[in-house]
């Protein structure tokens, strides 16, 4: 038997911006009262199933840290070490950030938002530098070196800056055999799930992760997966799943 | 002018074991509404204050940490690191651990309670090693030495455990010229006050931190203070010293 640690990823729910239908990224948004339920009823299918974490890990954005609050807290265990880090951060939307899905649609176009939204390797337009959201004028991101801040990433951008996280943070508390909880972003947590599951590039983009749905992988020594399943109930998932993709479509 | 960062020390509010007056210790019981509200207010008068708070640490014990949590939301910096730490507890308070203040003083006597609440080096009753409520049994202590594990502990007990965190953690952060938020317990952050203040013995057990209040010092580069102030309404902080002392009393 493997005493390697279980690994559980949970996707922050709804926030106030999902409601307005505005692009996210790095805005730090809270969680709206729907995404509130959802991470109480992520904790408590945690505890339903006596999954007992040891650690977790989570964004510098109010919204993951919020819902990792709100996990653990139903869990009884606020005490464990959280430690959280700009990279498992969503995906930054860069010049996006703040519009108006469905208006950005009606005016660029559905098949250019699809490619900013849904290609491996193209990001959507940068911030420029002045650009009062560009991270280097937020204090959070005041120890990261200029050169690692994006101004707009691709789906590929963000993966190559969640794995060193995975292999130098992560990875080493799985092997100890502790079971680590991830509250992050639908892109960060596709990182981890691509790699997990040797995704592809054309599927990892079609791959949506329902949100407050634990995600649990039991993982061999290697941290190759030997199991994954969703937790709680199938209909409620696929409906959540259904529920992301819908976010582009024009209102 | 120094470079060292400022430190603010919080004592958490009210907990649902203050209401019910039992002594509390290592009791893992949480704050009061009361004590959220407390909480609300500390946040909002550092915000006020314009401190901008760069590192946090807590102990592993709900009450303090939901007042951090509480702190944090209200500052608007729920990004920042925070490190638990047992060494940051309450007192342990050994056999009296959930027992009634009140009952506990008719049954010993006004004078022996006073001696358990308030002599600097006399510890009161011991858990036996197979109590359930010892340390041992809680897997939040699984990595703590055995022999470190206190079973009860006089003050003097609490600083000698306090005082090893000071110095690997706190001290460097600050150095770093890091500002740095301590939200824990009455007598872990006696143990702190003592040495900044270099309080005598006879003096600190007499010294009551009010709570909700944040204590804030400015250090110089030897960590020696230069000054150090309650924020808020004086009257308010008087009042809630003033409740502390009353808790001992009989009803």
């Amino acid at each position: 038997m493997s005493t390697t640690g279980k690994l559980i990823l949970v996707r922050h729910g709804q926030s106030l911006w999902n409601l307005e239908n505005l692009f996210t990224g790095w805005t730090d948004i809270d969680l709206a009262d729907q995404g509130r339920e959802e991470a109480a009823r992520a904790g408590r299918q945690l505890l339903e199933e006596k999954l007992m974490v040891d650690i977790a890990f989570t964004s510098v954005l109010k919204r993951a840290i919020r819902t990792l609050w709100i996990m653990l807290d139903e869990m009884n265990r606020m005490w464990i070490p959280i430690e959280r880090s700009w990279r498992l951060n969503e995906r930054h939307y860069g010049a996006l950030q703040g519009l108006d899905k469905a208006q950005t649609v009606e005016r660029h176009g559905e098949a250019q938002v699809k490619i900013w939204r849904r290609s491996y390797d193209i990001p959507p337009p940068r911030l420029a530098a002045d650009d009062e959201r560009h991270p280097r004028f937020d204090p959070r991101y005041a120890d990261v070196p200029a050169a690692e801040l994006p101004a707009a990433e691709s789906l590929q951008d963000t993966l190559a800056r969640v794995l060193p996280f995975w292999h130098s943070r992560i990875a080493p508390e799985l092997r100890r055999g502790r079971n680590v909880l991830v509250a992050a972003h639908g892109n960060s947590l596709r990182a981890m799930v691509k790699m997990l599951d040797a995704v592809s590039e054309s599927e990892i983009v079609e791959l949506n992760i329902p949100t407050g749905v634990p995600l649990l992988y039991e993982l061999d020594a290697q941290l190759k997966p030997l199991a994954r399943r969703y937790l709680g109930d199938p209909a409620a998932i696929a409906a959540a799943a259904e529920a992301v993709r819908r976010q582009t479509e024009k209102r």
